[in-house]
């Protein structure tokens, strides 16, 4: 915590964050109730150009980079300081909610307005952030404006990323007016901090409205694939087969079972099952499946790893078991100084701490590498995200906007 | 076995019956040594064109009726008497064998041709038949030509069959000249007999070079599926998802070992995996498998169908388990006189009399609800079948031949 006292305890005006949210969740509205604003498209320039108005009018002066990361800068006492950024992403999934991601770009712009409201002077200056394609849907993989911003990917790159038409992102950029000037990570920032629906179940299982978020769990993606014999479904006894399918079965309950083993914070997904050729009465030649492990801790989630590769030593049949790595994303943990930060306002605002690792990637992941960040979960109802039914009550976007209005004026320091 | 004795012992000539073999094998022959030759396409035409000449070389009337199947005929004493003959299908897999089917075709025409050689005349007409459509590739489902033959399907909806290209059945037909006059089932058969290589490892396993099919094994098919909760991956604990996977891998190893449990005789495939909606990052809403079981005897087929829906009724998890019957095929028992012509031919040529079921779908299963009917099995090499490396060795075709030879003799009688 800063140390500079006494502290304005402004709050934000939730009535207007409120709006807004219901104003950007128009802009590709669908039926049920979701949105569908697909990163670059005509949508995604009515929402920016509806939030880069909001913050112009607000007084901000907005840039873009050529990733199209939008920044809407609050000036500083200090504006030669380090900008204290907040930010997410306007791009939505295909069927996906009102909330994600929006949330954490409008509670930005509500800082922004309450501290005007507020006549409150920063030392350093405040920024909302909008990151490009942070969902990965129509351009892979997903936070490349982030990814891009520090340096995990480069500007060539990413320009060059085609979606299913064949466009490339550069060319979408381009055809909605938001391909800056600014170069990419030219635009370093003293700290970021993330508002974001949780996206899953626990803050509401457990009766909390906020979560202070430390970190975000490693994840390790393989493909674990079982060669048999392919066989006509007839004629073969099974005990003269070489069947992968029950081979598969049985370690992937095997698998399931050590992960539970390993603890709550050790997660096990297959969400991808398949077997070739993919005939009714042929017994197949491969059997697989996707295994998405994750965990908080490096050390829990290289265990996992040992598991999973164990239990395919182990085994000794008549198939081949091949275990392929297809992706390792190590665990991230955010800095003290924004946790604390991030914890702090929660307890300013009488609310109890609760520490969470986050379970989904997000931009502040990539961020973090350049700059101090921190993030902040607000329950969303039934932990459904990615689903057009996402909700998160009002009062809880506004606690969560609060929350982050104090974690910014306690990093970007205040008259 | 008829009683008119003395019976003459003559044999098929081994050497026209592979060379014909081999020449046929040409028609669709694939570099990795295989046959594609789909139904009623072009290389059908020639592989039907082949067999018409050689069958009207060997002074056979051949003749087409509505679906295309062929019969060439070789007068009998009785003329008027039902023809006993021997049929098979000269359509392939994809990637088919040079055996499959053109085996049990070529043989018909061979003892057709023996029987001249010798001078030997039958009492009832001998058929050589071609069955339309056994393979259900190109046209589903498969044993079209069989099936219309016997009244499992009427002409109409076989000829409105479309190919992936939008072309009837009807059509590939006519295109190809084999759309013929006669009227489907209004050819009556006295017997059918079919040598066929065996699609199974038993005979090679047991160091045999025939086996004498006394049916053909009953199948039902079915889709399980398992309804969950689609959840991300990372933020939702295990024990709070509502998770199909585990489930459906524990049904899966329950099933496999129950089945295992009923005999050697009992089967059961799970030919097909899928999850929904099948990404990595995503717990699914929904995984399948589908079920094949078969067994020879329709109180066994019974057992494994009760203990399937046994399993699925005791399941009491969050998850919902559902069985969709897809098929049911009651176990077929051949004819015992055809069987038992089959059983005397082999002991008269010296074999073991090795009595089996088939696993696989025959044309004859169709036919033998209008005709008595058997089958002849020959081993193939690794039990490899609907696979271009399909292979049986020219001496256990001639065995094959020679049998179905004298099996027609002992239906047809000789002079």
């Amino acid at each position: 915590m800063n140390q500079q006292a006494p502290k304005p305890m402004p709050r934000v005006d939730g009535r207007r964050l409120w709006s807004r949210l219901m104003r950007m969740a128009e802009i590709g509205a669908t039926e049920k109730g979701g949105v569908r604003r697909l990163a670059l498209g005509e949508l995604d320039r009515q929402a920016r150009d509806l939030f880069s108005g909001w913050c112009e009018a607000a007084g901000c002066a907005v840039s873009v980079d050529a990733m199209g990361n939008i920044f809407a800068r609050r000036a500083g006492i200090d504006d030669g300081a380090l900008p204290i950024a907040a930010g997410s992403h306007l791009d939505s999934q295909p069927t996906g909610g009102k909330f994600d991601g929006a949330l954490g770009v409008l509670a930005a712009l509500e800082v922004i307005e309450t501290l005007n409201d507020h006549g409150i002077e920063t030392r350093a200056p405040i920024e909302a952030v909008v990151w490009t394609n942070e969902e990965g849907v129509r351009f892979t993989p997903a936070m490349l404006g982030s990814g891009v911003h520090c340096g995990e990917f480069g500007l060539d790159e990413a320009h060059g990323r085609r979606d299913a038409e064949g466009i490339s992102l550069g060319e979408a950029l381009a055809a909605i007016g938001y391909r800056g000037e600014i170069a990419c990570g030219a635009h370093p920032l003293g700290a970021h901090f993330e508002l974001h629906i949780e996206q899953g179940p626990i803050l509401e299982a457990e009766g909390l409205d906020l979560g202070v978020v430390t970190g975000v769990q490693g994840i390790r993606w393989y493909e674990l694939r079982v060669h048999g014999s392919e066989t006509h479904a007839g004629p073969c006894p099974m005990s003269m087969r070489r069947d992968p399918v029950p081979v598969l079965a049985a370690l992937m309950s095997e698998l399931y079972a050590f992960t539970q083993s390993q603890g709550d914070e050790a997660r096990c997904t297959i969400g991808r099952m398949d077997a070739a050729p993919g005939s009714v009465n042929t017994v197949p030649s491969c059997a697989l499946v996707s295994v998405d492990l994750r965990h908080p801790d490096p050390a829990g989630l290289a265990r996992l790893d040992e598991g999973l590769r164990d239990l395919v030593a182990r085994y000794r049949g008549g198939c081949r078991v091949e275990l392929e790595d297809l992706w390792h994303s190590p665990p991230v943990a955010f800095h003290p100084d924004c946790i604390e930060a991030v914890a702090a306002a929660a307890e300013a605002l009488g609310l109890p701490i609760h520490r969470m690792v986050s379970g989904a990637g997000h931009d502040s992941v990539y961020v973090s590498r350049v700059a101090p960040t921190g993030m902040i979960f607000v329950p969303c109802k039934g932990g459904l995200s990615h689903n057009e039914a996402e909700e998160t009550r009002p009062e809880q976007a506004e606690l969560g906007a609060n929350v982050l209005l104090h974690a910014l004026l306690d990093r970007a320091g205040s008259a």
